[in-house]
């Protein structure tokens, strides 16, 4: 006994260095085959100019929807199918206007964009402009001050904090709750500083609120520059007179899909580990890192287990979610079926944070699920990847958590990504084919990875 | 006795802890400053739009060599000064063509730009084209298949490689050694593959070689799509025929300058710890990541230092160097003046590998240097800093190198270098002030911390 339990000591290391020699071949072929022959950047390419943006509900969204499908059939995983769901269906229409004019200049036209779900002005609006930057300064100017009057939010993204995603955390609000704060306050609208920390002449869109009990009021973002020289007008003339015209409007929800792809698990088909980002995006520009970027990189993960033969323990599922830019109805909907249907998912990895080089993996699991992950670090170190951190998943997955499903995020090198994001400027052109590919892999890797080990000890 | 050894093991941990703190207090003031306030974008605007392109010897260095002085001596350190040294003066001249001609393809002009010290064609250079991969290929084809004929470089840089410096040393010798080994066989001239891993039309310069004892011939750099399609020409057509015209020669050596700034150190006022990149650039883009990012965030630790007050225990001396490109001129006398007059140095940093978000440090010294370096790992990790690790310091302070003085390269994420690297694409818009930011405020955090601490036990 004392004899087998020796044999068995010995060969414990000799038995870990071949799975960690076998694991680090695999990554490494992983790595290799998308760095020569990635279909990541020339799919984000026809994306991005055969498709173009691609806001839920829109022509251009079930054109997307038609090119995933058939992107995902060309890798021939066992099945694709389209996931039946409902969106909002939000239309800028044809024109939206915001200037000012102050003694000084008589027409200064802003660069600006309505926010998604923003009701549209019914006409021109007029009125002054109070500037704030936080929500204090609007609860002591009051009704007063504010009614019949536009709020500027002018709070700017700190270009202190490493990641930028914190920065336009400290932000974000302004834009979401911004309509209904003014509102509360008899405010004729609202203009926000665009969340980016890029001072340039591209306003940023994205995603707001309102609330029944509170007057909706129009809501757009204007560029950071334009911003910087409002409030330089308003500090000359602080009777600066503001001029909104917006032909927005909200339509009855409508039907739309993710899109799903699976390869079948060869021990535990029932049991599924996803991979995914989202298919829609807003409609400006073109949606090339939010989140083309994560949808090709998810398609390089069934195109790149088929190319090398990776026959998966477990069920590898792609899903290209709809409306996760104002609504979240593809990740909601997706979790409610499974939820209904008792479906295990083992890990769901998103990549939603742009096509940059990627520096590693946040992880929002049980301490043993993070633990697993951080065994890959030193396979993945020479790829570069560092950070394998407790941290968040991301907005499509977040609807699965359970407590049990381990939630992971790529993360990308982030301090380019809100130069783009939901603006004019998020096109193909910038987004740099290795910075992608590189991201393509990395999530193959960790897939693969998960896939061979599984959570449990 | 007894007594005052445990007071002291008490009071260790606390004067270690006090001394940590105050040291990531700073080290968070050099990166607030820098991300608030800093100055480097503005001064790389400055320098690209109002110099641009600066080759040693050009009209644009002598711009240079005054733009560094005066913007130097804005930030008031204790002295600046110019050094001269004797440069290689090389003229690119009006003309360059390389175009060819198949049964198929009439007239095809190509991508090109001669390399820094290329002869030129005195007239056009007809001849057939011989493709090459490696130096064995071009042996075995020896003086038979090569006299008269031009040489075609071919091998492109391996995309599996994750740093793309180690891709780049892998096909630099075609542009270097080219012109010698097709020289050796009588070639007429030569044409070699960008050294870029983008596919595109924009032809990468370099510096190259030439030996005595071989007849020298002209070489040119060709865009790595015109590589591809002339591949492609001669696989159809074997007698393509290129035609070749430059008025590219070199000119008598002529004086320059190192642009010198210094803060004298407090405690050790002779021992120099230097921070640098190198002033010149190629002719061609406007020198931005190569190496004007390197030069401004050298400049900005000179005025951090001044702006936070930071007074240094070791003289802080900013070398802005001439002619990195093509001679080194500018780091060998450097060198040269330090080792005649026995000025101690004891740290050399140098950034010259862009302008991309920083990710550490590559450290050629001792063992005990790099200790020291990598014991700062902590207090950066919150600046995303996680490469300390043995490496390469850079060109322009190698000749430094004396088994003493502790030599270190920035290093940022490398994956986009090589896309502007020499090539006319090399401009202020390609560079983000972020990822510039973060790379000035790393250096100043490197050069205050070693200042502070020293490599002394």
């Amino acid at each position: 006994m004392k004899k087998i339990a020796l044999v068995i000591l010995l060969a414990l290391p000799a038995f870990c260095f071949s799975q960690d020699n076998e694991d680090s071949v695999m990554v490494r072929k992983i790595f290799d085959a998308e760095m020569m022959e990635g279909q990541a950047y020339e799919n984000l390419e026809n994306l991005c100019k055969t498709v173009g943006h691609r806001l839920s509900g829109s022509a251009a969204s079930y054109k997307a929807i038609a090119w995933g499908q058939k992107t995902l059939e060309r890798y021939n995983p066992d099945k694709v199918y389209l996931q039946e769901i409902m969106v909002p269906h939000w239309v800028r229409g044809n024109t939206e206007r915001l200037d000012f004019s102050s003694t000084e200049d008589k027409l200064y036209v802003s660069h600006c964009c309505a926010y998604g779900g923003s009701i549209g002005t019914n006409g021109v609006v007029k009125g002054n402009i109070i500037e704030v930057k936080s929500w204090d300064e609007l609860k002591l100017l009051g009704e007063e001050k504010v009614k019949g009057n536009f709020v500027f939010y002018n709070r700017p993204m700190n270009p202190t904090l490493m990641s930028t995603f914190h920065a336009y955390g400290g932000c974000y609000d302004q834009r979401y709750y911004g309509a209904i704060e003014a509102g509360k306050h008899g405010a004729v609208g609202v203009m926000v500083r665009s969340l980016t920390l890029k001072k340039d002449f591209n306003p940023h869109t994205g995603s707001m609120k309102y609330l029944d009990s509170v007057p909706a009021i129009p809501s757009v973002g204007i560029s950071t520059m334009d911003a910087h020289n409002l409030s330089e007008m308003i500090k000359k003339d602080p009777n600066t007179e503001a001029r909104m015209k917006l032909e927005c409007k909200t339509l009855p929800d409508t039907t739309s899909y993710n899109v799903i792809a699976e390869i079948k698990g060869t021990e535990f088909p029932n049991k599924v580990i996803l991979v995914g980002g989202h298919l829609d995006s807003w409609d400006v520009g073109e949606g090339a890192h939010d989140d083309g970027a994560g949808i090709v990189q998810s398609i390089e993960v069934i195109r790149l287990f088929k190319e090398l033969g990776i026959k998966p323990r477990h069920t590898i599922r792609c899903v290209l979610y709809m409306n996760e830019e104002n609504g979240n109805r593809g990740g909601k909907t997706y979790a409610d079926l499974v939820k209904k249907e008792g479906e295990e998912h083992v890990m769901a990895l998103e990549s939603d944070r742009g096509g940059f080089t990627p520096r590693g993996f946040s992880v929002d699991g049980t301490p043993e699920q993070l633990k697993v992950i951080q065994s890959f670090q030193d396979l993945l170190k020479p790829y570069n990847l560092h950070v394998f951190e407790k941290g968040y998943g991301g907005v499509d997955i977040g609807p699965l958590k359970d407590g049990k499903v381990c939630l992971v995020g790529l993360v990308p090198d982030s301090q380019r990504y809100f130069d783009f994001h939901h603006a004019p400027t998020d096109t193909f052109e910038n987004v740099n084919e290795r910075e992608l590919e590189l991201g393509a892999a990395s999530v193959a890797a960790m897939i693969y990875l998960v896939d061979k080990h599984g959570f449990e000890k």
